[in-house]
């Protein structure tokens, strides 16, 4: 998860009142309200654990998409094919997390028959957080694992040409009595975003961020932003990229890469695609025995020796979960400038001041 | 792949020559010819892919395992369960590549079934170089990805007890008229032997490869030496490590990191644990197609700008191919340490000279 800095501005807002506003905006957009819910709760979702580049900041963008954008808020979800373990679905056009619901659900029904599913997703766009589905098979006992395609921002290992997208996955392994072991990551050293941030305020950025346009490292944030982001673990990371972006897009056809768009005029409508394997754990052995296992593992960790004593030793997804049981109970803590962002957004689509009153 | 220093006692050797030894050495430890045949390929491939860490220098250490070390030369894998995608596999205690090379061909027997499958082996241990396997997934036009637990060399993120393995994993994706992109990667920062061999010749080794036993930044390979290994991408390499490190073990009851063992003592015969999945790709889309585009993803990357001119831009897998064709032709190059090592200890096992003359 990302760490934000917080300020003076930020408004703390209950999490259902903010899934009844996006709900509202995403309606408003010609979504039918199942659709809306879905989509309105993938970003709250991601509030909710602390990752704000996935959540409701991304509510104006969204809104270009579904109005002018070229996506489509009233397609549903096909199945094109299939066989036993291996699904292909088409998005149909309409946002990412509608085909991807979708295609998780397919995944995760197909495993409970055949141990363990593939679902390949075209027509897709982009699709927010990779947990909200990962953990949706870990709550079904099973193991998750979904990744998807993106726009290319680094270079081949030695190369200058942006055409590796950082393409992240989400790997969801369910404990016993621990909440899931969950990663979800990308394969840069950072989030393109997160240098925009050090731009605007003129700082320099850290060293193993980004390569200049001639793929020389660099920190000064101006050229990193016209350059390309470091892979995480070098030549390691760019292969990684580059498998989980193959595994998202040609089993479906989809648009892999620069097939997608790029940083400049952002993605194409409908190219994007995302793979969901769904893994039944009981088909391999009894749950209990699996799960106390998990939970052996993150005993290990917990009790293991820290470095600064003060730190507390957490697994994948565990500093996440404790936002999400804050913020539940708190509220979700989120900038001024991006509650007034999905206010105005909410008046530009006809709703009423009242209705918005919560951001 | 890793890069070797060469030096003036190298010499080269015939692979198909190499084979024959390697099968003389297994056979008198007592494996049968087939197993003997498959162990010998699985080391010899490495050295002809130049990943020599995983070849034939292993063969002291894996006569060791095989003669005294517990491993039990004649025992045969057996299918614990199968439900259509979903295996189980017990190694029985045979060498790793013995029951890693029947998992692998079960999990692509089943996904020519089933679309993709699943098989978790347990009653493992070490079995060599995992895109040996996922290579033999891309020949029969499957995606093929393979994981392995390791002994733990790593801390989590924080701390400093050494719990997490590098756990390794390979994907191999076929090509059309490309050879298959192919990776095969740990999620350390190095490798711990890279650290010895600077240990050797008294020097420090490069910033961000370990850290001491206290989990600070160390460049002193003593201090590394009894530290710990660093992750490739900090945090994301740690989480990917465990990840793949419990796909490996926990779904077959095989023993998670510090249940395989410690590097002090080394591994416990039997307990390690490995995951094999096949992916058939026809039964998502024409093969052809598919092919098509990865040669496109191929080509993309070979025309793409370099950083520097006289450095052609591979992709992964690609240069432990021209090692392979090189070596094909020319004989492997390799240490006239490891061929002496080799030499010895065949002529320990009753051997004679004669047939061990090509080393």
């Amino acid at each position: 998860m990302a760490n934000y800095p917080t300020s003076e501005t930020d408004r703390r807002i209950d999490a259902a009142a903010l899934v009844d506003i996006c709900k509202m905006i995403f309606t408003a957009c010609k979504m039918n309200s199942e659709d809306a819910a879905l989509l309105s709760d993938s970003l709250v979702h991601a509030d909710l654990r602390g990752v704000h580049s996935h959540g409701v900041m991304r509510i104006p963008d969204y809104v270009h998409k579904l109005t002018v954008g070229g996506v489509n808020p009233i397609a549903a979800p096909t199945v094109l094919s299939h066989k036993k373990g291996a699904i292909v679905v088409d998005g149909n056009n309409n946002m990412g997390q509608i085909g991807a619901s979708f295609a998780m659900d397919a995944a995760i029904g197909a495993a409970a028959e055949n141990g363990i599913a593939l679902v390949a997703l075209r027509g897709s766009n982009h699709c927010g957080a990779l947990d909200w589905f990962t953990l949706r098979a870990a709550e079904q006992g099973m193991i998750g694992i979904v990744g998807s395609n993106a726009l290319p921002t680094m270079a081949p290992v030695g190369g200058r040409d942006k055409i590796v997208g950082m393409n992240p996955i989400s790997i969801a392994i369910p404990g016993a009595n621990e909440a899931p072991v969950v990663l979800d990551l990308a394969f840069g050293a950072t989030a393109h975003g997160k240098i925009r941030v050090y731009h605007q305020k003129g700082l320099p950025i850290p060293d193993g961020w980004a390569f200049d346009a001639n793929g020389e490292p660099t920190t000064d944030a101006t050229i990193a932003l016209s350059g390309l982001v470091q892979p995480a673990g070098g030549h390691k990371g760019i292969a990684l990229a580059m498998m989980v972006g193959m595994l998202s897009t040609i089993l479906s056809g989809a648009h892999y890469g620069t097939g997608l768009g790029d940083m400049v005029d952002g993605p194409i409508a409908g190219n994007d695609g995302q793979f969901f394997i769904a893994i039944d754990i009981a088909a391999f052995r009894p749950l209990a025995a699996f799960g106390a296992d998990v939970d052996d593992i993150v005993s290990e960790i917990h009790n293991s020796a820290r470095r600064d004593p003060n730190n507390a030793l957490l697994v994948p997804g565990e500093m996440e979960r404790q936002y999400e049981q804050d913020y539940a109970v708190d509220g979700i803590l989120l900038p001024g400038l991006t509650l007034d962002d999905i206010k105005a957004t909410g008046l530009k689509l006809g709703l009423d001041a009242t209705q918005l009153a919560a951001v």
